[in-house]
């Protein structure tokens, strides 16, 4: 048996998710069924993100285990052939035995894009969330800094999240704006359920002067989802990358 | 009576064009289905270019003439929450009552986006037309210059365009490339039905060799389709802007 292991990207607009889930089109799904044909055998995607509905990916990370001979290279291209255009496997590589794309996962980076633009272009649709402005980008840059560092992170946590702890290590949370987009890039060793998003919604709550940043601090100590902000919807949100090694 | 003008930009994705089909959705088809439904009139939209299904647009301008006396800004607002989010309002303002958008326009101004890169971005497939490589830029570059100026482009305009009068005056026709995004420019008074895409037809032969970039003059000079290449595929091209007067 080989273990292989794939980097993917896709456009998350149509589908219910990277998780199959019964009578849903999934990302893992749709993956998994045209592995299956290709090679006479079905397989089990582990995926490092599960990614909610309507999320992308620039560099999502599955691997699995086939007793298939096909070389990666060629296992990319006819994976590419028959998806449709919104998944790609971007690369196919051999992998250890022992590797799993999501218990070795050592790190995350999520980009989530919004804009205050009065009218979205249809060019960003897909991939921008509108939101109405002004935002003050000082008091949003202040308050993702204090997302640094170690923390438990229940009040970002949806509500059904299940995993017992919730600490977290983020090393990159930092907003960065041109023009009328705006960008929050996060980099943690893991994430909760809707983590990335719910920052986001809170940090648009600082934006708009309804929470000033330093209350970060008192909405992370409450261990309440309560406290913090909404969750921001998903279509501004990239999984831009997995890191397997600690990343410098 | 009132004139108004829209600035139009939509993804054609899943449209069968700019014009009004018979059980076929269009752009200008739930323009003017929003439109009747915002205003209480039936109204009749005038585009100035009648892009084909599947091709984009930045900058469309459209006309037409209303009894109502909704102010310019509240149509635009009002326009964009009702539409699906693949088209857009950009801009709206009174016009002159004789201005006609298609009749009045001096230029037009498309770019069209293509890539040699093995693996296309779902990022990018919506906007993107993948060919195969490599290409040699510099040979296209030559090409493209040959188109400026005015010539009869019979050669690239569909056998069932029926307009008599096939001189066009190119003031830009220039390609541009980056890592592995490769984009045509063109500007000029007017564009015959796939003139743009068969232009790009002709400029990829040229990248691949099959054709010199001198033979273009021929190719103009035939007045015969068969002579110039094929039409390139819809999903790269975009109206990026329409000019009313004599651009600089």
């Amino acid at each position: 048996m080989r273990n292989l292991k794939l980097v993917l990207a896709y456009e998350g607009t149509r589908y219910s998710g990277w998780q199959v889930q019964p009578d849903r089109e999934t990302i893992q799904g749709v993956l998994e069924e045209q592995l299956a044909r290709m090679l006479g055998e079905r397989v089990r995607l582990a995926g490092a993100g599960r990614t909610d509905a309507g999320v992308h990916a620039r560099g999502q990370v599955a691997s699995f285990v086939t007793a298939s001979r096909i070389p990666p290279e060629g296992l990319r291209r006819g994976l590419n052939d028959r998806l449709p255009r919104d998944i790609r496997a971007i690369e196919a590589s051999e992998a250890a035995p022992s590797f799993h794309a999501r218990a070795d996962a050592r790190a995350k980076e999520y980009r989530y894009h919004m804009t205050p633009a009065p009218v979205l272009s249809p060019f960003d649709a897909a991939f921008t969330t509108q939101i109405r402005g002004p935002l003050d980008l000082d008091a949003m840059r202040r308050a993702a800094r204090r997302f640094l560092g170690r923390h438990d992170f229940t009040s970002f946590c949806s509500t059904g999240c299940r995993v017992v702890r919730r600490e977290r290590i983020v090393s990159i949370s930092e907003v960065q704006a041109r023009n009328d987009r705006i960008e929050y890039r996060v980099r943690a060793d893991g994430f909760l359920q809707h983590m990335v998003r719910t920052l986001v919604g809170t940090l648009i709550l600082v934006g708009r002067g309804r929470m000033a940043p330093e209350d970060v601090d008192a909405v992370l100590r409450a261990r309440d989802r309560r406290a913090a902000g909404p969750c921001a919807p998903p279509q501004g949100l990239v999984l831009e990358r997995v890191f397997y090694e600690e990343p410098r």
